[in-house]
């Protein structure tokens, strides 16, 4: 493939501070858009909802002016309508954002696949899929929750958003001058293209990290592993500790593009066995080679 | 396996300064263990020895006061001979450390493998097996080369020593002594414990990150990485920039612990990528959190 076609948006000026926004999820991403936006006084209120005591929680720790008993009272008045959920949740949140949004709001997601995202949007928004833009900050961490709230958390930052025709397109250029202004660095892309991306830099990295985990964890040496591994190994596993429900689910849900990844994995990890079976050494170096050269090139 | 007998050295007193050092192989190891001497003023002086200019090189640049023409100069009149250079080159840097050092000088070695230097030694050092002391300090790092020399490497990290015998274990505590004065954290292990630990946290490791950054390269995305990748992909992958003819020689001298690691990650790998062929949710949580679990507990 040659590149994706993927357009800077950073000429766009920060927006002004528009009015009331709710934000359907509190975890991590949630609750640190709800502390950006209030820190930067970029909105008149911030309303979160989430199932349980979680918004409640997040209201008394000052990450949200207000907390919803309802996605209905969320969105009750609300100028943008960010959702913030776990994957598997965005059909029902859809259809009940779409019941209770009022017909000038836009709503966007936060969601780490797109095009199943779309498809939940498409079917469940209505004549409100036109004032969806579909979104993605790339700004993930082994953690989770509202603890890991952080008002900075999007700066310099990617947030890809992945309009599917002109209304999106349009809505697009105002999402993306609030969220400059949130110092994020904002680009479109295809929703396709970004699934196969994101599949290749980071869910099926996530997979394959679990899987080395998993397999320490089995070994006679698991326990010894805070004692005697360096930073190496550390770094390498950091990912590991995300939670694995969010990561299933991810993983599930952008399941073809992960399983190409997958298979092209296996076809280096048989070059890389069967150098070390072999005791190969010219074979060894040559696909560690080409993964360093790779590697040197990203930073 | 129960926990592994190790013995923290660090009650050992801080040495007061020895003679003269010499430091075979000037790569990253080597030459911070000479910064790290000469910034305490624990050595009288510093020689260094490296095929070609390098020693020359870290001299310029003031990482050593001298560098020596050939192993049999650096050795003469040192008091500790530190072996820093690559594994394969290892018998016969020996052997020539064997007939140049003096009959006081205490002899170690820095490489990442022991079972195979110590054999290495044994079959090389003849009287001098008795000076030796197997080391191995934990203070890798995706860099290498002089240019990667830091004077405080090894400040609490981790320096493990394998003595094989009494007469070792006596000069182990010796060097332990010297080692502690530059901050680090002591400890004797078994070899071949040694040899199993370090595939499972750190041979193994790196060859799958460079399985993983090949198939990555191998892939139509490889050059977006740079602008796609988030933190997660990067930590995950740093080790993957290190150098490919050094852990190749790593791995493949330390080759049926590597492939002990392999063979149980290929059974966590089945199981995460059957899951997802499966849209299995359950299972893949199963072995996601697996994995979770242990890393968690590794911080």
């Amino acid at each position: 493939m040659s590149a994706p076609e993927t357009h800077p948006l950073a000429a766009v000026a920060p927006s002004a501070p528009i009015g009331r926004v709710a934000i359907i999820g509190t975890g991590m991403i949630g609750t640190s858009f709800a502390a950006a936006l209030r820190s930067r006084s970029l909105a008149t209120s911030v309303v979160g909802y989430a199932p349980g005591d979680d918004a409640h929680l997040a209201r008394t720790h000052g990450l949200l002016d207000e907390a919803a008993a309802s996605i209905a009272e969320a969105c009750a008045g609300a100028e943008l309508i960010v959702l913030a959920n776990p994957v598997p949740a965005m059909p029902e949140v859809f259809a009940q954002v779409a019941s209770a949004a009022s017909e000038q709001a836009l709503i966007t997601d936060c969601a780490s696949t797109k095009s199943s995202v779309i498809a939940a949007a498409r079917g469940a928004l209505g004549a409100a899929f036109e004032r969806y833009v579909p979104g993605h900050p790339i700004a993930g961490s082994e953690r989770s929750g509202p603890g890991a709230a952080r008002a900075d958390l999007f700066a310099n930052r990617l947030w890809l958003l992945c309009p599917v025709d002109e209304a999106q397109r349009r809505l697009a250029l105002r999402l993306a001058g609030l969220l400059a202004a949130l110092g994020a660095r904002v680009q479109t892309m295809d929703a396709e293209v970004h699934d196969a991306l994101f599949a290749e830099f980071s869910h099926w990295p996530h997979a394959l990290v679990f899987a080395l985990c998993a397999g320490i964890a089995s070994g006679e040496h698991a326990e010894l592993a805070a004692e005697f591994s360096g930073a190496g190994l550390r770094d390498t596993t950091r990912i590991g500790a995300s939670s694995a429900q969010l990561w299933a689910d991810i993983v599930l849900d952008n399941r073809e593009a992960v399983l190409e990844c997958a298979a092209r994995f296996e076809v280096s990890l048989q070059r890389v066995v069967g150098a070390i079976a072999a005791a190969d050494r010219d074979r060894l170096v040559e696909v560690f080679e080409q993964g360093a050269r790779w590697r040197r090139q990203v930073d």
